[in-house]
């Protein structure tokens, strides 16, 4: 089968399956505050997450500003009677939900500032630049309710950086007479977000300019942005896949399965998919990388004795993950070195290469008449299959709230805020609604002598509780198979309100 | 991650998913015939699939007999009193459902023969031979209930074939003083149930024995038996992933996507992820071989000249699906021969090697300048993911009522069929029950100088409803891209009673 969208028509509803179709007809749930009328209180003001006084000096306009949040009111904070201009945006990689947050803005405009006008940016921030964009209808925006991918407009991962390009988003934005604009991207989208605002502001331009959190790797979030979205539905069809491989293996016990997953440097969709089902081993990157500097500090000051003394150098984690280890990898991880005197990791990344390893051990073994079984490795990589699927009701409901949310930030004159929805152990109704300033979640980092801004990549915490939980469960799992297959993800009856492991436990460690 | 399943322990329910755990808790609707009693009604004299003669001399204790159907009857044909020891086995590779066979099966006898014992034989046909096997009870067979995977008992690809085999198998039937055994398998599987059910009659043993159609390749069927199990959620889970990288490829337009897909030699797998889903391009082995035959035809005894004439001694089917294919691909057609004359199948089998065929082909267009795109290929197989799911609610369903209704067949003396259940397309309560003759379905092959006799493997037929469906409207996918996004499999709700389409389409065709 050959599959290509180069094209990507506007879509027709005619042309759904059953279950696209009935994903169409559901009408999502809304937090209570939102059905009202609310108004914004904020905060106290806001700082960093690192270097305070270099984010101050990169924002000196928005550095400071509170998080807001919005409460039940009488009266409306924001007129009722006006029409706004917005523009949205979707920036980078795929993830299932991105349509439900354009239709939440929308509905958020069409219900409180009837005749407003909603831009939509083709293919990412590029098409800010080269103002190009559809007008969003309810008729052109229906079909895509609920549905997954973000072909509704398309995105791009070009950035706006350069003077040249911040005057071509300028000129765009004052030729449209926006008064705001919506980036739904990941931690560098959302960086560039607060940049735009922050230029905005400074030039005294209206546009003010709302992020909201997508990525399924989920590596953007904090307690004020518990999840990005996208990242549930993701992992529930990857867990799909490898609770059925398992399946596979336990009624066959032919083959020796490894699974890659989609992912960059953070690693919790391996995390989680992990947590939902039980696999044997699970590699998690930012633990391998913590024992790679260990050992980095070992072998350049000690010697690594045959008896195994160097070990206790290393932390209690370290030693046991050291342990866990196969020998091929315990070895590879001792020996070899690049020039720079670093593991070479990607060497050690991918399935396949595993499989070879641990090929080559045992065949070593055989040949010393310690292992007489056979071994047969079996290579899986999903990634694509995840990003573009039907959100779970999870992920609908909390884009929608974002979009929603996103709507209201920019009609009550805010700017620089990402759209933060929370207490989301709790049903939709009491889900909490507000904005955090992006300015509170940057840190710098320093490239080619200037400080930049950036939101810090969140990584697994090896201290925090869903790393905890694995760590506490592998070794049984290693040992006996206690497989757990989730199945495909349901939309209906009680199974379909279920949500993923690291989101309700880092919510438990937040309350 | 990694995943083996070697010591396949017994499942328990409290390691299941909330969706497991849900589909365990569903119970399963029987044909109306199905819940009162039933006598059963003998048909004509069947014949064979082709070569009665030699079907014949091959089964002269089977050869002729009746199909069977049951219908309702106020006093049962089965003693109700009598007490039945039966065994069951599972054969080859794994099929959603399967357990539900066995389920259906013990709930018979639960239900009509209380006080009879399920023998379930371990590891497949191996099982027999070697006396292994457990005891069934309710307990056993609890957890493993509407769930995927072949588990409860394994499979195995062992065949009885040699004379000591046989023997080995007498031996464990009459050991076990069986009175039946139900063969859940494929085409091979079914044929070799035959041929122990003819062994056993020709040497006075009591034990009767009932074949079950498995096979997620859907090659065994007939009118009889409208599809073999499993191939529902196969389709279905493939079908899912097909959708979402069909919407991810629409969403960036980036990659153009090569998938294959599980299935040995009948491509009904992939004609129904083609219905399902609508790719742009989707090749058909029986179609390609049609097509190869004929330009071996062509090529033993005519001129391929430029202009093209010699494509007026094409069929219109082959000449239509020739001028569809790549240039790359045509002049391979045209081309290769191995030492035999043949095509090299193999060759353009594979995703890989057609991303490959594509790229070298674009190449040598832009290096004349007729080519000016950059094409990305990204190649997928989808196999492990499907064979282990949660069946479908048609899977389940079906799958039950074939295993309760071997259990009826074997209570009433039958031997030699295969358990029937028909009128697919109306609701559960109105599925027909009976029995086909295996005979009935057998052709032979001459191996070694000896005929043997076969179940012919239902390939897909060019001439048959679904592919016909898919030739009208697959001029319009190539152009358009009218993709269709199953999304996941449900099992509650309004989407979750659609069966597949290759089903449908026959059943309708059959009418």
């Amino acid at each position: 089968m050959v599959v290509n969208g180069t094209t990507a028509p506007q879509r027709s509803a005619a042309g759904y399956s059953e279950v696209q179709a009935s994903r169409l007809r559901v009408s999502l749930p809304l937090p209570e505050v939102l059905k009202n009328s609310f108004k914004v209180v904020d905060g106290p003001p806001s700082s960093s997450a690192g270097n305070s006084d270099e984010i101050a000096k990169l924002f000196p306009n928005l550095f400071g500003q509170p998080s807001a949040v919005l409460v039940p009111s009488d009266t409306s904070a924001a007129a009722s009677d006006q029409t706004l201009k917005i523009g949205v945006v979707l920036s980078g990689g795929q993830a299932p939900g991105g349509h439900n947050v354009i239709a939440g803005l929308f509905d958020y405009l069409e219900e409180r500032t009837k005749g407003s006008t909603l831009y939509g940016f083709r293919g990412g921030p590029a098409g800010i630049m080269n103002r190009k964009y559809v007008f969003l209808t309810p008729d052109f925006v229906h079909p895509y309710r609920n549905q997954g991918g973000f072909d509704m407009i398309c995105s791009g991962r070009d950035k706006i950086e350069t003077p040249e390009q911040f005057k071509k988003a300028e000129e765009t934005v004052q030729k449209l007479d926006l008064d705001g604009l919506v980036v739904i991207g990941g931690d560098d989208s959302n960086t560039n977000a607060c940049l735009l605002a922050e230029n905005f502001r400074e030039k005294k331009i209206q546009t003010r300019v709302i992020g909201c959190p997508k990525t399924i790797d989920g590596d953007l979030k904090c307690k004020e942005v518990p999840t990005s979205f996208g990242f549930d539905t993701a992992c529930k069809i990857y867990a799909e896949m490898i609770g059925n491989v398992m399946v596979d293996a336990r009624s066959t016990g032919k083959y020796y399965h490894f699974v890659r997953l989609m992912g960059r440097s953070a690693s919790h969709i391996t995390l989680e998919c992990s947590l939902q089902t039980h696999p044997n081993i699970t590699i998690i990157g930012e633990e391998i990388q913590q024992l790679i500097s260990e050992l980095n500090e070992i072998l350049a000051h000690d010697v690594v004795d045959e008896g195994g003394m160097w070990k206790s150098k290393l932390s209690s984690q370290c030693l046991q993950l050291f342990e866990f280890l196969p020998q091929a990898i315990q070895e590879q991880l001792l020996l070899e070195r690049d020039p720079h005197g670093n593991v070479q990791v990607a060497k050690i990344e991918t399935e396949k290469m595993l499989i070879e390893m641990v090929e080559a051990e045992l065949e070593s073994r055989r040949k010393e008449g310690l292992y007489k079984n056979e071994f047969r490795g079996q290579s899986h990589f999903l990634g694509y299959e995840g990003r573009c699927g039907l959100p779970s009701n999870f992920d609908a409901n909390y884009c929608y709230a974002l979009g929603y949310a996103a709507g209201a930030l920019l009609h009550s004159g805010k700017t620089g805020l990402i759209s933060s929805v929370g207490n989301l152990s709790a049903p939709v109704e009491k889900w909490t609604v507000g904005g955090t300033a992006l300015t509170s979640l940057m840190d710098v980092e320093r490239r080619h002598g200037k400080f930049k801004p950036v939101i810090k990549k969140a990584m697994v915490e090896l201290e925090g509780a869903p790393f905890k939980k694995f760590a506490s469960m592998r070794e049984e799992w290693a040992l006996k198979n206690h497989y757990f297959s989730p199945g495909p993800l349901q939309f209906e009856g009680p199974t379909s309100n279920v949500t993923n492991h690291t989101l309700m436990l880092e919510l438990r460690s937040y309350a």
